[in-house]
């Protein structure tokens, strides 16, 4: 197999971890294709050129479209603002390469569904970038559950909160302008608890909920004035699963002291697993098994015992990082490219994340039920 | 001011706090009037008798009513199945006694008007064992959030959780049974997290909700079938407050591992308190103040600084016990009857608080949204 | 058998304790033999009075020797500063009564063996008030051990730190005299440390140790210039069990931030257990057994599986406090003296830790390794 | 500057983490000097070839002196067994190559010393994998109590703790053979601790100690009998600091449930800093300011505002991992080379570091005080 030419587009915060995790792909995981950073895309043209030359690119460019129609590009990676998803997507599709897209897919539902559906036919592989369901803490915590470690699952609570929006004084943005941004916290944050919740307990079939502005307008940057924050800060939901558990969802990026607290619980009737991502090499576990006076929950430190950590290290409570979770994700595109095996998780896969966030807007917006089908 | 005279009736869980907190408010407070453990009512007789001796009651009976025309009995302590609070209340509001009642008041809405109503042109005072609001931890975060520390309050989020129905194996018991026990999680519990949602940013306007019975049927104790659970394991409700902050409030009696897990957050522009009751001698504070790079969650540990901690323990940190909130509660009742001033709660808040509960399940019955003013 | 007469002298944060421990023991426990709170000591004699009337103590006075001789004193609870122990339990010793008193039993390791060889044929009973090693957490971990459940003790760390002491601008009190207060943080909290780790692992053989007095000088209070410090603020001790297990012991009244860190791990060749006084309802186990992936530390939280838990509360989690403890406490003596059985830890037992705070000094103030046996 | 060649001694968990961080750190850092992996050496050369590969680095061999010479290496990473460092050192030394070399720096403290002295007029660089001591969570500590924020250094407490040894099962390995490892858990763990201690209150001037082996034999692994365990399972000493501060240093490897607790705090006279290695994104710090009621231990989750940590990640909370720390070493000495300033810690600084546990296993074998000065 030839090797893989890496073609990323953004060099922000996702853009450099793509970079790393293309990076150390192969030294960390060792049973992995040859890939190669091939073209790096930014604008101007001197940012890209600097940016490719730290992050090791061989090219640079600004022009994205040059980059997908590259001959030495076979993945790109899309990290750019949301609203440029989808014509980069579709334009990749086309041209037949491997997409690795940030999360969400596109600023609206509909736009998410024309990415899917060309992906349908296109013979390649796609991947978006839900990195924490790569925790092997997470993964652990599915295969506990698929075990029937803690019975059936009854009831899910989660949330995930940041505070990078709750000072009421920071400027006007264009993250607060539907058009630019789309959903607020549930498509920054909301879309990552759901990718989690449906991991974990499977799909959901319908919910209510409820959406609050808490800063309904911002300072703009230049002093003229304040404008409209078009999109929420808080976005909570009822929801019923398919399996018939029950639960809540909630989102703010205006809580403050949470930096990423992407937390969640799963009930089931023997036993209970909670998970806090801002200690996110820890797993909490209730089994109501043995002496009665032993019980409670044990905190498991993932190592070697819970794969791929091991990979990383061989010694246990060592930590993982942030960016070791993408190097996952990224290697998982990689394998799925060498293996022509399925990629998880896939434009379908981040369609239905994608399509809750959009129904728990909608029912905010009408105050009545969503069914998932309906959507 | 002549002693006044404790009639209690009820030896279970709070029969036993009921009478641990008379017998020590006035050794720990000392700032209170005289009382004394006049009857202690319990069926059979001989229970009641037994347990007159261990708690030091004077006298024993098996009839409550004889309890309430007592003479001797100025307050009538109510810690008797759900069921029976109605009735007996009532009784002793009409004897002009002052009550002091468990929550909730009364299995129906309906009912607690009633108690509520009677209480009005009484000349009495009344409690009722909303204890979690009692404790210092909790005092504090009322006043810090009333001083400004954390701002506006902008989103609640709170849960109650406990494990006691959380088996499957379990036998079906009078809780399940609407008629006896009325609301399930909501009455034991969800009553408990209202009533600090309330103190902490104000009363609710309207709610969505949706509940759940996670275990349908329970075996008959007899061994003969087995029988429905009528009421709800699970409850959930996405709540808007008057004051225009949303949250959501969550309940279960099936959350393996949950002990006493009444949990709540409260957000403001400012800053972020939390609390866990499972860690009731802690407080969790963050404020957007000061250097960033020293912002973090500050856990307070009570000590004499959060009166009426320094009553118990002249020492920080030394922790108060479950039975301590029972203390300041009852003692809250005694001052208020020496010195003819407002009791809290009182008959008035613990309907207030109970409204919601009742609302929850409403809406979760219709599906829709509640307005608390309609309930 | 007649109502035993509680006699106690000191109304201080011990005294209160006591007086509200004695007043409850009976209605927490049920199985107690009939006391009575009878006559308190205290100077002057208006706060005698005064408190005798708050904690409901039938009689009261400002000379401790009359107590002691008055016929409805059967118990002298002691809880003076720790200089006036050693006259107040011998008088009592030698008066026939049975002795409650507060640790450390005297100044010196001379007067504390004084102390236990007068109890020798007294025929009298006496408890210490170790209270920490009440704690149904603490018994719980002793039963682990005893169980096997980690295997054989290794190694145990313990420290025992408040800030009472930390703040350089507090004025100097009689604390810092040797000859008033005698040990400074080992006599103050040491001792508690030891006494859990002679309970979890056994009696020490030898130790070699440090001392510091970190504020040399205080202030005067009149500020008529600076006094010297004459104990330790902070010791360590690096022991050896005569089981074969070492370990080490520290403590400090200069640790900003610690309130009641009475934290101790025992590690065994099969597992480990930790607490923290700060959580005090909680114990953590961590048990090499079963998958390596689901082993971690477990929170174990008391309840009614962790005797007497359940005499307070029959809700696990709900939380015990620290005055509960004492309530244990004096319901051990109350029950040694009507079974005529051992109580625990009477002045036998509290004189072997004590020694060890002792030898600590001493080993710090030679330089060189102490043996248990030559102190 | 031409850029800098690799030669990487050894595949094992140091080896990899070293080939990560020189793949990673110009990617991460930006303002770093051109770097490569030249080549790599490892037995048998199979292995060399194979994980050369995996790497990435360009040549490979099985002959570590071939790649000391080698003229396109210059920088020796040594990561093979602690007996294997001091040669392989000193060679790379003596070709005049700049040497990171994982610690300890040797099995005996002389020679250590003749690394160090090595070192003196080569005009190279050198660091030393004491990797704790470059987490932002550290430099922000040192930070601190260097700007005075908890006052005058008066006690610190450190372990270090891990589980790798506790199973008595294990069978016996070279690592308890003092010929061929050293010390036993001081040279693992220990000397990470003191790298600690030694940034956060300075430098040791005499101690005493104790150490232990709690499993003296272990069965060999072919099953023929049992050896014995030659080193230190446990160690455990009491320091007097330069600066006045005393403490206590405590290691063990058979601590059960321990998987990298390399946990310290350091007491001030106005406030105290706290951490724990398997919670490496959160520091604790007490200070004793403002309004006693709200005062506590803020939990500091590191973020940008910790340095370098958004060189990883621009979003706070999102947590660094164990690999992390070793790119921010490895850019260290990258950049000292580039601007032949000093690195740090280098062969003067461990060698420091590694005095005071020869010291603690001196002390703990005379049973007598150690000075610093005279080892």
């Amino acid at each position: 197999m030839k090797s893989l030419g890496i073609g990323l587009i953004g060099t922000g915060f996702m853009g450099k971890a793509h970079a790393l995790a293309f990076g150390a792909a192969r030294a960390v995981m060792g049973d992995m294709p040859e890939s190669h950073l091939a073209v790096l895309c930014d604008t101007p043209v001197e940012k890209a050129k600097q940016m490719a030359d730290q992050f090791g690119f061989a090219k640079s460019t600004a022009d994205w479209t040059s980059l997908i129609s590259d001959p030495d590009v076979d993945i790109v990676s899309i990290t750019t603002p949301n609203a440029l998803h989808f014509e980069m997507a579709i334009a990749a599709i086309k041209a037949g390469k491997h997409v690795y897209c940030e999360k969400p897919l596109a600023l609206t539902l509909d736009q998410a569904r024309e990415m899917r559906d060309a992906t349908r036919k296109a013979g390649i592989k796609t991947m978006v970038g839900y990195n924490y369901i790569k925790n092997p803490a997470f993964t652990h915590a599915c295969r506990l559950i698929q075990g029937g470690e803690i019975g059936e699952i009854v009831h899910f609570r989660g949330c995930v909160d940041e505070d990078y929006q709750a000072d009421p004084a920071l400027p006007w943005t264009w993250r607060a302008k539907l058009a630019d941004a789309g959903l607020g916290a549930l498509g920054d944050m909301g879309c990552h608890l759901v990718s989690m919740a449906y991991g974990l307990v499977g799909p959901i079939d319908s919910l209510i909920a409820d959406m609050q502005t808490v800063h309904t307008t911002r300072p703009l940057p230049d002093g003229t004035g304040r404008a409209k924050v078009e999109n929420e800060d808080t976005a909570s939901a009822l929801v019923r699963f398919a399996n018939g558990a029950q639960g809540s969802l909630s989102t703010s990026r205006s809580a403050w002291g949470r930096k990423n607290r992407l937390a969640w619980e799963v009930h089931g009737t023997k036993g209970m697993i909670c998970f806090d991502q801002e200690r996110m090499n820890e797993l909490q576990l209730y089994r109501n098994s043995g002496d009665k006076a032993q019980q409670g929950f044990t905190t498991i430190l993932t190592g070697p015992a819970h794969p791929p950590y091991g990979e990383f290290c061989p010694a246990p409570g060592h930590q993982l990082g942030f960016n070791d979770l993408k190097v996952i994700e990224a290697a998982a595109l990689l394998r799925a490219i060498r293996d022509d095996s399925p990629a998880s998780p896939d434009f379908e896969h981040a369609y239905e994340f994608e399509k809750v966030i959009h129904a728990i807007a909608k029912s905010a917006t009408d105050g009545t039920r969503v069914s998932l089908s309906e959507v």
